[in-house]
């Protein structure tokens, strides 16, 4: 139950969101743009960004559903990838790149000035773009304010993992945005 | 200059948003969500909340914009009260009911699990209303989000404070969004 009444009985942010339908429009939105629509990013990176944050914050409904998402816009042959990301992505099976990704977001993750103008340019010289600098900060940003609005309300959690499953079943097919109007 | 060649020179977050634009677009429907549409927090407490979790987080360019903000918002005679409540807001010359809600910001700018079933219980037994503890939440953990943006990627900042006062002067009559499709 949610530190407060949301009037509704859905899971998760889509019942804090559904409760103020007008910021929750705009989370939707965000969420489309950040993780589905057009970036340097594959959805695999960004879902894996997201869910280390989300980790990184002990947001477990964060995290539990973005981890079902990964894998599932992963493939069968990226699942247990996922699982040694979360666990410690310095040790985990990925590349290069996606590990400097990954150390950028938990520089964001605990504060803003923690990424200098000498980080991004050895990024950068190590062949990651500026757009995937942008797009991997804003995410790791986002999630800090997704995880925060979760655990801030005491948002439900589905009772076990296949509730996670099905959401991200129709994530990975749907993307974020359900409604035509949205 | 930020970190990254954003092809543009607006200065702040717009300068980051136009770089990316769909979700800067989402960006800017959430600000105007949360700080100026249908809430039973005035405006001005709103951009407190905002002034005050920027500053907790170190982010100069989103603490003034917001002071600034906050003061054009609050009209002349709270001027003196914006500062104050910045330097601390347990002394400043507040109502108790803002004390409280800057309190619950505070917490949510630390992490969402802070937050507890007793807190908020605590907080709606004094005469905060679910709607007003929803939306001091997810401001505050929206703020986490503008701020590791903006510093995240080393956004330019004016070189004085008139830079911040033309643009507050703009947003405290037109809103944040300004284009009619967004």
């Amino acid at each position: 139950m949610p530190h407060i009444n949301i009037k509704n009985e859905i899971l998760g942010i889509r019942g804090l969101m559904e409760y103020k339908p007008k910021s929750g429009k705009a989370l939707t939105m965000l969420a489309q743009a950040l993780l589905v629509e057009d970036s340097p990013l594959s959805r695999f990176e960004r879902e894996v960004i997201a869910t280390y944050v989300s980790s990184l914050n002990k947001c477990e409904f964060c995290r539990e559903s973005h981890r079902a998402i990964a894998k599932k816009v992963g493939g069968v042959e990226n699942e247990e990838t996922v699982d040694a990301i979360i666990a410690d992505p310095t040790s985990a099976p990925i590349s290069d790149k996606l590990k400097s990704l990954l150390q950028l977001a938990s520089m964001v993750q605990k504060t803003g000035p923690q990424v200098t103008d000498r980080i991004v340019g050895e990024l950068v010289k190590g062949g990651i773009s500026e757009e995937e600098v942008h797009d991997t900060v804003l995410i790791a940003a986002a999630f800090c304010m997704f995880n925060r609005y979760v655990d801030g309300l005491g948002a439900s959690k589905p009772k076990d993992i296949s509730g996670y499953q099905q959401s991200a079943d129709l994530i990975s097919k749907m993307g974020y945005v359900r409604e035509p109007n949205l």
